[in-house]
């Protein structure tokens, strides 16, 4: 069976920056997304330019930037968003907008206190008004997780009619479990009349910190797009991390879906990404964290140390990371202490390794992390013991 | 149908605390003990006695302390480790043994040198010699996840035979897909004789993103324990999130499955190992992390103030978080402009609003947040407009 192609649709300048704390200048816009391009990003969602006067000027800058991916602009279901997003990317090589409205219940109820059917009006009347502008429209069903199956089949199979390319599900509340979300993707592959003509998007989030199982679930049952973002940022607890789902489809190629990402470059776009908008990262972060390739307890030690795929699946230059690192604490083994020993220049005997491992288990109960130092002490104070 | 209980095995004070960085006195592992057991917990994972005497320690003088919940001990399949730990859990009143080895080939040829047969035994060996000290008896076989479905159900059968009254299956390096570790659960759940007699555990890492999906899909194919930590920390990119097993379960009540956690906890017990540990919690975490509730997009926010469920699944008072926040910035609307100005005590018309809303879009493209004092400010430049 050939491979096929996974878009990724990259809405950190757009979901990611909307956060609190996150907010961008133009200039740092330009530099994240001039690196988007060239880690191999298919869709840069580069803002909602109605939203505010600096949105629009971004979006406008970085469609001028941008060599190789779509630039794409957010807006909610009305004329005035879509004339104004269809300024803003203006100068875009490839413009695509985004333009959609909530089909849950609660949405329509609580949101517009409107109807299933003006609704559906409303979103074939926007992607008709976008279609003007642009041949390239995606169209987000919001809350599309809580949408009923039935309706939200007959929303996308209207607005495909009406020239929708892309169709976004998104879980605005990242309530579906993989299995769930898995299966509205299917029902709609299944169900919708003219899905051929469309490619089906998923946009999850983190709320139950399911969003890249979600995602995944997605591609298996027939998404062709993953809405994503570096280091996973977005509204509450963020979205689907862009660096966790290229490298399980680059994992697990049992799966028959390939990105075009260049992996070498995760580890320093999430470094630019976190810096600009100063939102760290935390260390046990999958694929992008300090700790993702570290090994400290003894028995992962003694293991990544006999043969590296004991305990890693991924080689970290796979993701632009220098080496996985072998990190000594008082869970350490001797094969550790050994291999960080002859790593500064020490070829120890095994008797010797049984005196110098009962001192450092004393140093390491008392400070976190034995380094360099502490073992350059260690052989000189217990040179005329062992020497 | 009746719910069914998910046993929580938290494993902080072992797998977390290996982590680089994350190593606790034993005044620290007490504090964290303490909560642990009121938030809950059905096992708490003290340590790997043998590791060092600090470890040793820590462990006793949990077993002396803890009131409900079960105490678990790490070791090695051999009988020094087992020693070790059964004197550490002397105390405890309700003492568990966690001993097991790896049974994927690639640890039983690198690690171990050895074959699939000695591997069995040495198993078999460990669970009886642990069964001479304590009832309760949890086998690990190590690298699960990797381990071949019928060699894996063997080991499974015979350390049953052998009194194990836990079997935990690790997706030891983060490799596994929820529908791939979901099937290897039901594989054991329908193949391994005697199964009825044990309880399987999911024990998850989260190298690719997936330990908390691993985890529902395990408990969803028959397992009734899941081991994780706070804040999903742990050896490399973590173990399963405690905190995120326990919300999903509370929200998809159609699982049919709870836990006896106190969720109203989680914010405060999140917050006390992540001082303790010195390992901070990104904002875009699941649950516990500072944005898990914070709303800022424009739409979002009028969502909200609408109605909370707009956008909102998990009422933040669940996990004990005070209120979801309405954070002003360039992406905020109007509503959410006019609920924060009443906030502070001012009740705004609709044309002060459409004067001050502009007013605050250029502030806001200037600033990441716009605070009180700012509209505080806003209010009194624009009084003789608007007054």
């Amino acid at each position: 069976m050939n491979s096929e192609k996974i878009e990724i649709f990259d809405t950190t300048l757009r979901d990611g920056e909307q956060v609190p704390g996150c907010k961008l200048n133009t200039k740092q816009k330009l530099m994240i997304a001039e690196k988007l391009d060239k880690l191999g990003i298919d869709v840069i969602e580069a803002g909602f330019p109605i939203s505010s006067p600096g949105d629009f000027e971004s979006v406008s800058e970085i469609s001028k930037l941008v060599k190789n991916a779509k630039v794409c602009g957010l807006t909610r279901a009305n004329k005035k968003d879509i004339d104004v997003a269809a300024e803003a990317l203006r100068w875009a090589k490839r413009p695509r907008i985004h333009t959609g409205i909530g089909t849950s219940d609660s949405h329509i109820q609580y949101k517009f206190n409107s109807t299933r059917e003006n609704i559906l009006e409303r979103a074939v009347e926007a992607v008709k008004y976008a279609k003007s502008y642009v041949e390239d429209v995606e169209f987000y069903a919001e809350d599309a997780g809580r949408t009923d199956n039935a309706y939200l089949a007959k929303v996308c199979e209207e607005v495909i009619k009406a020239g929708a390319t892309v169709l976004n599900i998104p879980d605005t509340t990242g309530y579906c479990l993989p299995e769930e979300y898995g299966q509205k993707i299917k029902y709609l592959k299944e169900n919708v009349k003219g899905i051929e003509k469309a490619v089906l998007s998923c946009h999850c989030h983190n709320d139950l910190g399911l969003a890249t199982a979600n995602s995944i679930a997605g591609a298996i049952n027939g998404a062709r797009q993953i809405e994503c973002t570096i280091n996973g940022l977005g509204e509450r607890a963020g979205n689907t991390a862009l660096e966790e789902v290229v490298m399980i489809l680059k994992q697990h190629k049992d799966l028959n879906l390939y990105t075009d990402i260049n992996s070498k470059m995760l580890n320093e776009m999430s470094i630019m990404v976190s810096d600009l908008m100063g939102m760290p990262v935390q260390p046990n972060k999958a694929i992008v964290g300090a700790n993702a390739f570290a090994h400290s307890s003894g028995i992962h030690q003694d293991g990544v140390i006999k043969n590296r795929e004991t305990y890693e699946i991924i080689d970290p230059a796979e993701v632009g990371v220098n080496a996985s690192s072998i990190i000594l604490t008082a869970r350490s083994g001797r094969s550790a202490l050994a291999y960080r020993f002859k790593h500064i220049g020490y070829d120890i005997t095994k008797d010797e390794l049984d005196y110098l491992y009962q001192e450092f288990l004393k140093i390491a109960d008392m400070k976190k992390e034995v380094k360099n130092d502490d073992l350059y002490m260690m052989m000189e104070t217990s040179s005329r013991k062992i020497g």
